[in-house]
């Protein structure tokens, strides 16, 4: 058996959708983007809609990998609004981060079928956010009277919102950056 | 001069776009839709991005219309208040209206030209909220330490990264209206 190729054909899916969207994403442009054959795509995904969920997942799941990477220290509250702070880090990987999750969340309005892995990411990282505000409770960087939860569908929607204006040009990821920071500072202390 | 059938087209292209996405937006559909000929649709306006910078403004100024016919009373706080959770009223045309700024939104990612008319509205809504709360300042409901502009862009930034999840079948509406009543207390008391 030779290696998985899953990941360099994930990876060029990502870069074509950030690089055209999803309605631009067609086998044949993955293939020439991971430089294989279209037969290979194939192989691994049996239709378009499998590999756009598998491509979801790879890059949510790099995105949580990178962030949990820079994000080990400090009381909790810090490694909070540090992870919160690095969806604005103005870096390509960061960005095409967004447009995927952007066009993904767009496709799942007409395609019911999509909605299932959206809402699953969305889960993950709001069970992420609360889990990190509970800890904070318990080493006392975060106060006892915050619901978690309420906190973290706040905290995480208010990143999304900011975030599709970032990728509009409408906010810059310093402005972004600072008001998250206060969102942070007003929610949990 | 017959009367000016600007209104009904761009009711119907909101329709539209609500139904199927800006990628199903043909002028025939549009036509179909309004009960008009493509030759009237083509007279007001000349181009599809005309036709839907068009729809958008019209969308919007409906929406602000509506807000404020039902947020005239009470202090600025509670008109704040109100006006940001009747965003996630359950009717068919508030969630029409989110559906089509998330459209527009997404297709100005790859067309910058829908960037100006979508940043126009944005800085419309954070303006109006901005306002209030500088008028919440005056008659003594909301805080002096408040920074109008900052609340402002975050209230608005929430309420949109939040109507995307309820759109998605994430969130109901009574669930954001809850987090988006307490966004306000935290943000303007």
């Amino acid at each position: 058996m030779g290696e998985d190729r899953r990941p360099e054909i994930l990876d060029a899916t990502c870069r074509v959708i950030a690089k055209v969207g999803i309605p631009g994403l067609y086998i044949r442009r993955v293939a020439e983007e991971a430089g294989v054959s279209r037969a290979l795509i194939s192989y691994y995904f049996q239709t378009r809609d499998d590999l756009l969920q598998a491509a979801l997942a790879f890059a949510e799941q790099r995105a949580i990998d990178e962030i949990a990477s820079r994000t080990h220290s400090g009381t909790a509250i810090e490694r909070i609004t540090q992870a919160l702070v690095l969806e604005f880090d103005d870096s390509p990987a960061v960005r095409d981060n967004w447009v995927i999750w952007s066009e993904l969340t767009e496709a799942a309005l007409f395609d019911p079928s999509m909605r299932g892995p959206i809402a699953h990411w969305s889960q993950e990282w709001d069970a992420a956010v609360a889990g990190a505000i509970r800890e904070g409770q318990a080493d006392g960087s975060i106060s006892s009277s915050v619901d978690p939860d309420a906190a973290s569908e706040r905290l995480t929607g208010l990143v999304d919102g900011l975030g599709a204006r970032w990728l509009l040009g409408e906010l810059t990821p310093e402005r972004a950056q600072i008001l998250v920071r206060e969102a942070v500072h007003l929610e949990l202390t």
